[in-house]
């Protein structure tokens, strides 16, 4: 096998065999395949796209660069979430204790943010105490206690994908859809997850910004899913404005915990268990509905089982950040529009984000939405509470909401809140 | 700048600004943009293509990457040539006196061979004596002194292109129009020449397989040559057999002396002829005839001018390789068709040419031809002998040989000579 001759396949158009991507692979982790050709066959990857068996095969020759984790000796089914990221989207924190309020496990292997997107981890870091990185006895032994663990995954899950994905984001190919499906689905699948949900993101504030193209991706990764044996569902959800009335680490923890508590605003809600209801389809798991379990407490308990296992601190007083500003509103009317991207961005220079991989977050910084598009707004009227540690953030944080919201007489076209469901 | 957004102009089919350009030939060349980076921006220019302005701009960027070489002080116009590289393709080595010889001078940065077709530095070595490496004063006597001088380019000149050429040889980049453009042209620009005749090589054994990509490649480089003030034709010859009668580097040289001294091949006498006329056009100068210059022996006096110049004896006895073996023909007929690029393998695996650029090269390795497609040949005459310094490598040439030549009742039709002329 050579470089060149898999980089040319591609480049021509041509469909890479089955051997051509397992040996590309595996060489490209062993450090024989340079970063200058992957890079190389990224971009002819990208612009010549890869068909059903090929990305497949990427996928498994990512997957066996590493350890698969297994969880079919536990007493019951698994069963995951996947979001492919917005602005708001905290619907892990109450959706994985709620899920297993209801009678399957969920073993969560998440990541931390990067650009104008939370992170699951990121989020709860911000409860004292909790910490993110597990052993796997650790998992197992939290999911055993709590039926849930959300946890970051270890350098030995799918490390090509690791290296893949670095090199990505220098080169411009990230917005390959064969190669953005391969690494969701080639850690979810390394998970050793039963069954999946995809939540695929459509909007301003998500990676795909249109429709068609979130389609096509949940399509592909829910044909990986179920390639590999795993029960996959993706629901494409809205992301053109934000999710729920908070943008920020401690601020989303907060926001969850109403959620929790049989509060909490209605989309979160809404899907929320909407969610909860599709993964425990997915793993076959019937009984307790989770609309119920977040009325009864049990979900509740289920989260701070979960907290508690991980050493965080479920009463304790989360971070606040020292200083706020409001943005009121211009006019009174409707709000038209709040842009979720913008909003993301706002929240990220006010240091909610990082910019690169080794920055710290804060987090107390972020946004508070006191009106969501579609509502009544009188002029002068509190819009949006800007958080920050340091007021020098605001004016940039300002910068980036300009035009972000509109005022008027009608309410403006949104997306609906689930635009679409794809199964196998 | 940032390299991705340059990367991702490209990805999306948009036109590169001049500014882009600029910088991102720059960046590169410092180092400040990666490896990586370049190559993903190569694969994307060789997939979505790069407008006359664009090539243009690159062409310039790489040219001010490096020092251009000035020859306006001098006595007489500058005229070269440069062939995009064949099989038997020994045409420099007359045309260079030659056109020295009627009144122009010849100032060729010339290479080594890399894979089937050999280099002009690497049949003049074969010369017992003659030094390739070259200080610009020593350019410049030999010039003065004999009219014409090939030598190897120096580091100095478009350093840009070199890194970029060893990039793109490493990752599928290589065959991109706009790139192989400006790799030639920026040297060749850089080397200060005021007319310029390009051999765009056509058929099996050329880089460019088919008559309509060649033409695409002579009509970008003869535009760029135009666009950066330098006078510059093109012509499409023929490479679907080899040119001439021998292959391999001091093969070619006897065969060059020959045509220097009034005899040789029909094809490598008229060609030698027909650039030399273009080049004395492009350059503005007339007078001698070439065919003349061939006859009366001035042309043969520029050689060893030239030669002995560069610490070469034109009188010492050439390289001659320990063993040769003979293929003939294996019935009676006409020798329809001799495959260049088979020919050009072989005569590598006999040892001409080098599979790295560490390599050494033998120079007395090779094969001469006994007949040319057209020929009637008689069973059991020979048809090519086979020269190597080791006999053992004569099983893999004979290998490469296989299917290469049929005898047959009619001859095939081959590609003109001089196929097409292109123009500014």
């Amino acid at each position: 096998m050579d470089a060149i001759d898999v980089i040319v396949t591609k480049r021509e158009g041509r469909e890479l065999s089955s051997e051509q991507i397992a040996w590309v692979v595996d060489a490209y982790t062993r450090g024989e395949v340079a970063d200058e050709q992957m890079s190389a066959l990224a971009m002819a990857i990208l612009l010549n796209g890869m068909g059903r068996r090929e990305i497949g095969r990427w996928t498994e020759a990512m997957i066996r660069s590493g350890a698969r984790m297994d969880w079919s000796g536990l007493d019951r089914p698994t069963t995951d979430k996947h979001s492919t990221g917005g602005v708001g989207d905290k619907i892990t924190l109450p959706l994985a204790p709620l899920v297993a309020a209801c009678g399957a496990y969920v073993p969560q292997l998440s990541g931390r943010g990067l650009g104008h997107t939370g992170g699951t981890l990121d989020k709860l870091e911000s409860i004292p105490g909790w910490r993110a990185s597990l052993s796997n006895d650790e998992m197992l032994a939290v999911l055993r206690r709590a039926g849930a663990v959300v946890c970051a995954a270890g350098d030995g899950l799918a490390p090509a994908d690791k290296k893949l994905y670095a090199l990505r984001d220098v080169t411009g190919t990230v917005e390959s859809i064969p190669l953005i499906a391969s690494s969701i689905m080639s850690k979810k699948i390394a998970e050793g997850t039963g069954a999946l949900v995809l939540d695929v993101k459509v909007g301003s504030g998500a990676f795909m910004k249109n429709v068609e193209t979130a389609r096509e991706l949940a399509r592909t990764m829910v044909d990986l899913g179920t390639d590999h044996g795993v029960t996959t569902v993706a629901l494409l959800t809205a992301m053109d404005r934000p999710l729920g009335l908070t943008v920020g680490n401690a601020l989303e923890v907060a926001e969850a915990v109403e959620v929790l508590a049989g509060g909490g605003p209605s989309d979160v809600v809404e899907l929320t268990v909407l969610l909860a209801r599709e993964m425990l389809a997915a793993a076959g798991v019937s009984g307790k509905d989770p609309a119920d379990a977040l009325k009864d407490g049990s979900a509740m308990d289920a989260w701070r089982r979960m907290i508690g296992a991980q050493g965080g601190d479920p009463d304790a007083g989360l971070p606040t950040a020292a200083e706020t500003t409001q943005v009121t509103a211009p006019s009174s009317g409707v709000l038209a529009a709040l842009d979720a991207y913008q909003v993301g961005l706002a929240a990220w220079r006010l240091g909610a984000g990082r910019a690169r991989k080794e920055d710290a977050v804060s987090f107390g910084a972020g946004i508070t939405l006191h009106a969501k598009p579609g509502d009544v707004v009188r002029e002068g009227q509190p819009l949006l509470t800007l958080h920050a540690d340091d007021p020098s953030r605001f004016d940039r944080a300002l910068e980036a909401l300009t035009g972000a919201y509109t005022v008027s007489d009608a309410p403006a076209p949104l997306l609906p809140l689930v635009i679409d469901r794809v199964t196998a």
